[in-house]
């Protein structure tokens, strides 16, 4: 086992029993719960009774025993199957059980609070998985990529998140490295010539980089990964589109209309949505949250106006803004502040779609030279939630924007956590330093420091430099029970 | 295996491989995906690669192996465990898998169609218990009790379904029916006697029912039984109490105050739950729904009626109102109208507490003898949600109701659903017959069939006597992975 330098009191750090429900608590058929650490099996056979077997402790691993969970006072808790696994052959590494049980909430507590009685503790967020590392199964790497495969929303999320779990990009970090620390060696066994004053030949004179072009090799495999992350971040974390406009312009009709489903009330009354609804959609197999919002107006109602000002919160967060016009009433002066107002602030992120509704009405007023003087920029999209007229062009103009922002490269290997991206930047940086000295023609001993630093950076990926701060921060964010 | 008399096409009758994902779909650590049937070992080993073995086909019973779910095209899907079983060493008695992925929607949405590829279909809801029924593993006591134990919401209906699922109820019912069963047969002897005409002796002329102090033994023990249901059932389904009363009488901060937490938004506007907004609470061990809802009043607005008119449906659903009453308006015209109908309109189930509110209020009004004059039968609670002043009276009020709902008695064998309840009152049902026929004395060949008839409604209970119809509507109601 690995051991951390504990930098304040880490509970991580001990190899005590510990027991999590595994599986989302809910009215299904089963639960898991898992349990690992020294003793476990023992402390966990003393609340068990199986008519096949006296005593947990005797059996092998990869072995499953049908059985009960009885508490102290030998009363059955619940009919279970238990899966004993013993060390170094287990996911943490540690002896461990999988105790499943019946689904639903009251079972799960109830196992639970007797597993507590035998001695176990309730796991921390990602302790075994912390453990598994600790114990020198997985890397840094792969340790994320858990989460990332189990908070995957698409099938391509997933991919990625597999193929970082077997190792992907381990093995690339590793490559890199092995490349830098090549650069590093040779610079170092200069400067331990020069010390020894036995003079450069050739090109090796101070300044000038040995294995300059391994080093430039390495940036570009950096750069690469790098890139990578706008990409997979939008896989992970999904685009927001929100659905925005005055009153009654129709934005409820058209989240149902593009959902194909009624989620939210519509009637003829402004003001119906008080506050915002969100639904799951997919455009071009990216996660997409698709919102509806309170219309946007003044208004002396307290409660709208909490409405209101959840809307303009949820609106700095989209990426693509649906504005509609009411098309029995054409652009209003408010709708064109509010769009001037996006416009000026916009980033390269955010995008407004201009759409005008209700065009199968009779007092559907068609898009005039007026507006379009107006709205610059923008092309004005007319559709009918009611007939579904306009609704294709819609959704490509989505797919378009979508497609947009994701990036048209498709990278072989990626990264998967925002960690992993500061600290690959942070090695390209300390390599451009590198590049940027040696170009100056600074000496070698100025320049191998930042050599050092980017491989301090590509060790703290794959977690073979790293503090107790650093990997309590990152289990933490883990779900229980991974 | 048992075989049905099919009664019209009955896919839950064979013997197919079929697969469910048994734990709620979400974001946790782990998802278990269930397998069984003819064939399921080989057609998964067919998508399952692993470092140590070449394949599952070979593995003997209760055994864990690690390897990855992999596609026709060889491509990894997820990493998982699979523990095998072996017929007849499972849940259905059949082979059977369990596999153990990551968590997640996507993941168990990819390997649930690989599995499909591989051969298995998706299986009906309940058809694993149904399977392990037609096997003999299980009766249909127990195979029902599967389910109240998942859907428990105390712990005390765990206990209650836990003790049907070890056979508590399956082991009385065969008594009172082996019991029936002796009545019946000295019937049918004393029958072929007459036939034979060999005259009677003493008391066993026609119409004197041999061994009756039995019959009435089996009749005592079926009416606990019965009485058994209202108990178990008010675990089962628990108690709904719903916060009425006119806008802003402070239904919603009562509601937070026995939540003690902040649930739905209060504020000072008339008509702010537009909905109801419900929470999980529990009242001396009964599971409580508790309910809060838009304020009574006529309404112009449209959406406001539409949350009106949801309050009164679920006000037919509440065992008991909360009745708010303005504390610094007093009862008003409306106030009375709606007590005295729910007074008018009560049945036994139905409590109405009237509860006064804002009693910290410098502008609070006391309750008044004109107040006591127009609410007969109620006492009046008067309280703050502010200073928590009367919420103990409140909850205290709450606890007798319910209690008084539950009934006093505590059952050592109870009734687990309705379709058991309803076949215990027909057997109870023609046992009155047949002894009300007795004291009629009427022959002996017109009781038997009643007798008989009684016998078959303790056998349906268990499964002994059943169609594919029965059958088929019971594990429907299951959850998939059951």
């Amino acid at each position: 086992m690995k051991h951390l330098t504990k930098t304040n009191e880490n509970i991580y750090g001990d190899e005590a029993p510990i027991a999590a429900v595994a599986t989302t608590p809910g009215n299904s058929a089963l639960t898991l719960i898992r349990c690992s650490g020294n003793g476990c099996i023992e402390s966990v056979s003393s609340v068990f009774k199986s008519s096949k077997i006296k005593t947990l402790c005797e059996e092998k691993g990869n072995t499953v025993i049908h059985g009960w969970i009885v508490n102290k006072e030998k009363e059955k808790i619940d009919e279970v199957l238990i899966s004993v696994f013993r060390s170094p052959k287990s996911y943490t590494g540690e002896d461990s059980l999988d105790i499943c049980c019946h689904g639903g909430y009251v079972v799960a507590e109830a196992v639970m609070t007797v597993l507590k009685t035998a001695g176990l503790r309730n796991a921390l967020p990602g302790e075994f998985t912390f453990r598994a590392f600790m114990n020198g199964k997985i890397d840094l790497t792969r340790s994320e990529s858990v989460m990332e495969l189990v908070c995957a929303k698409t099938n391509k999320g997933r991919q990625h998140a597999l193929r970082r779990l077997s190792g992907s990009l381990e093995k690339e970090i590793s490559n890199i490295k092995e490349l830098l620390v090549q650069v590093l060696a040779s610079t170092e066994i200069f400067l331990d010539y020069s010390e020894d004053e036995i003079s450069a030949d050739g090109d090796e004179i101070a300044g000038k980089l040995p294995n300059k072009e391994i080093a430039l090799s390495a940036m570009d495999s950096l750069k690469k990964l790098s890139a990578s992350w706008q990409f997979e971040r939008l896989y992970q974390e999904g685009v927001v589109i929100v659905i925005a406009g005055r009153p009654n312009a129709g934005k409820s009709s058209l989240f149902n209309a593009l959902l194909k489903e009624d989620r939210s009330i519509v009637t003829e009354v402004p003001g119906t949505t008080r506050d915002w609804i969100e639904a799951q959609i997919s455009a071009n197999g990216i996660p997409t949250r698709l919102i509806d919002t309170a219309g946007l107006r003044d208004s002396n109602d307290a409660v709208e106006k909490i409405g209101v000002e959840r809307t303009h919160k949820i609106l700095e967060e989209a990426d693509i803004i649906l504005y509609l016009i009411d098309g029995t009433q054409g652009a209003t002066e408010e709708d064109i502040k509010f769009i001037e107002h996006y416009d000026s602030s916009r980033n390269y992120k955010k995008t407004i779609l201009i759409l005008k509704s209700k065009s199968d009405l009779d007092n559907f007023i068609k898009v005039s030279e007026n507006e379009k003087n107006m709205i610059l920029y923008h092309t004005i999209i007319s559709f009918s939630a009611k007939t579904s007229d306009g609704l294709e062009e819609i959704f490509s103009q989505i797919d378009i924007e979508v497609k947009a922002q994701a990036g048209d490269e498709e990278f072989s290997i990626s990264l998967g956590t925002a960690r992993q991206k500061k600290l690959v930047d942070s090695a390209l940086h300390s390599l451009e330093e590198v590049l940027s000295l040696s170009y100056k023609e600074e000496p070698l001993d100025i320049i191998a420091p930042f050599i050092r630093e980017a491989v301090n950076s590509l060790g703290e990926i794959t977690g073979e430099v790293s503090t107790a701060d650093i990997l309590e921060e990152m289990f933490s964010k883990f779900c229980v029970g991974k």
